[in-house]
């Protein structure tokens, strides 16, 4: 998605699944403490990939009565193999496939899921030719063929132009990457490389932007527009009376993620630095991901209750509207690979309601406090401060 | 989370972390089909609960040294174990805990995770005062307390008020749910009812409405905001030239759910009539929670696949704004624990794209024709005309 993302800001704006913005004014002593909350590494692809270089070019095609594949002989020798039922599936016909919408009309219930080709046929090495038995024909291209190919090697290539799976780890060296506002709105190369770097590192300075409210608007509406949330599309983080959170206090926040009592928590957030305080105003930010990683190496067993204990997280309150939340998260999110695809973790907002059993607290407590000093050490973490335009 | 805002309309609108509204015009002889996409079964808690009694007044409470546990004793006799340290993390004073935001201010690096009492009181049955080895003292009240006992029973009645987990399955035998639209808008009782049916049984028709757009607007600012997306806030689905949907063509639409294409796709839809073919029409639902239980039982080898492997969708075009979106679901989602959470399913966005070994290729689609023949097979689905202003 971040490639076809970047592909297409050379046509125009694309809309991007991504989330708030936050205007941040750092007042007093208080330090803003954020680490990426979701860089969704679950798209990785295993494995190095190396160039895929297959000739376009068809020398033969054959039908294989065994299990109904189609083989193609491409002109470097190389062979791949497509299933029939596939074929059949994605036939690029007027009937079978909605140009305009790039979309299949072609309805399940129509396919038979145990289909064989009648005839296939080559035509000057570029096009196959499908009959099938009930005399539909299939047109495919060599190179629509190509990219498809199952091949384990074809495959992640075409995974990693899809969801530029590469992720870059880092701890207190980061060198934090760094574009101008400006370019970014103006050059279609430079907002490419601003999201193609946010994805794989998860943080990216932007400076030079102006010191009034708006800028982050202004960006948003580059690449797509912003997620409501119940604060509003945007809001001002400043010390408030009868703040309805910690961050709207002059207290020192703790790493923290945003907004783990949504459902689907923000993956990128937006922050704009407008006033800066004299003294303090540190922003500290962690990598989440790595810092798991090491928790899972130094102490499998807290990796293994945080990443399994669902912990209840609440928010009550009147803003944008009034508001009470409630969620289940487990502070270290992992799919069914076992692979952490997202860090949910705001001590504030973490429900005094608790539903696990008394004897498992403690070993909580005692887990969470090991990542909390793991995101906390000094080999970890990477403190700036951001300035006015930043 | 659906309890808190239907107590919450008591006092007024609360946000939902729902989604996209839809407005639906059916023509010629298009179906409208459309399974409900998510009815957030992940917060189930096992097993029935029975009315938890405990009296609230206290009649003794004491620090146990093993283990750290504060234990009280009801004046009904029965008792509840507290660890220590969870106690100290939810210290209500000022220092501890932001009132105004209902948040816990104590960072999770100030909290001694092997921490014991010093001493523990009682007062007047209803107060525990703790003091803590640092000479910081908490205070709880004896309700608040015995909401917060971490007996099994305890829990499963807090965690069923917070999440109403009662599902109800059905099939073509299904009483939809009927209300009124004015109802819902003008009393809070009903919107209540309204927002409680829906999460037991996915799926509530609304009458009464207007026959124009802007409806479905006030439905949602009722209780909260729409949820953006790349069709915009709301749409139209008619037959449209160069369409960018299948929706939007008078072919027939298999079973299937919204936006598998997101990384979040909604949870919940409206769609409103505006007007009615004079043939056809007809929209028919499928419970796919229901389906999914049902294929696991007849066909576990297809659930196992269709619960594992990831399917690319995609879906490009020019709408709100340009959007080329691409994402891999499983279509049949369960949880870490196995447990059905969400269908994803929409034969038009998946993807020619298809990232899974190619002998694995016809296995999987006998195994999705499997469950989209129990989608419609008549035992399960529910089939209804929408008359203008539902």
């Amino acid at each position: 998605m971040w490639n076809a993302v970047a592909k297409n800001l050379i046509r125009t704006k694309v809309h991007q699944d991504y989330s708030h913005t936050l205007l941040l004014v750092q007042k007093g002593r208080s330090i803003f403490t954020k680490p990426p909350s979701s860089r969704n590494c679950w798209q990785h692809t295993a494995g190095a990939v190396q160039p895929f270089n297959m000739s376009t070019s068809i020398q033969k095609v054959e039908a294989l009565d065994v299990n109904n594949f189609v083989r193609i002989h491409w002109e470097d020798g190389s062979k791949s193999l497509y299933p029939a039922v596939w074929l059949r599936d994605n036939c690029q016909c007027p009937d079978c496939f909605l140009r305009s919408a790039k979309a299949r009309k072609l309805l399940l219930e129509d396919l038979d899921v145990n289909i064989g080709v009648k005839e296939v046929t080559l035509t000057d090495r570029q096009k196959v030719y499908i009959t099938w038995p009930d005399k539909h024909t299939s047109e495919f291209e060599a190179e629509w063929l190509k990219k498809r190919c199952f091949s384990e090697q074809a495959r992640a290539e075409m995974q990693e132009e899809l969801f530029l799976p590469e992720c870059k780890y880092w701890g207190s060296d980061l060198q934090l990457p760094n574009m101008s506002f400006e370019e970014v709105l103006q050059s279609d190369e430079s907002a490419c490389k601003w999201l193609s770097t946010l994805k794989k590192v998860g943080i990216v300075l932007l400076t030079g932007a102006a010191t009034r409210q708006g800028e982050l608007v202004k960006l948003g509406k580059r690449i797509g527009f912003l997620r409501l949330t119940f604060y509003g599309p945007t809001w001002q983080v400043e010390d408030k009376m009868d703040a309805n959170n910690v961050a709207y206090t002059s207290g020192k926040l703790s790493f923290h993620t945003d907004y783990p009592v949504l459902q689907h928590p923000p993956g990128i957030q937006f922050l704009h630095c407008i006033k800066q305080a004299a003294t303090g105003g540190e922003s500290e930010v962690v990598d989440g991901f790595h810092v798991s990683n090491k928790l899972k190496e130094q102490n499998p067993q807290a990796f293994q209750i945080l990443s399994s204990t669902l912990v209840d997280f609440t928010d009550v309150g009147i803003d944008y509207c009034d508001f009470a939340m409630q969620s289940k998260q487990r502070i270290i999110d992992v799919d069914y690979r076992g692979q952490v695809v997202r860090i949910n973790y705001n001590n504030a907002t973490r429900d005094t309601i608790f539903d696990i059993s008394a004897e498992k607290v403690q070993p909580f407590y005692a887990a969470l406090k090991e990542f909390v000093d793991l995101l906390n050490s000094p080999e970890h973490k990477f403190t700036y401060k951001m300035k006015p335009g930043q």
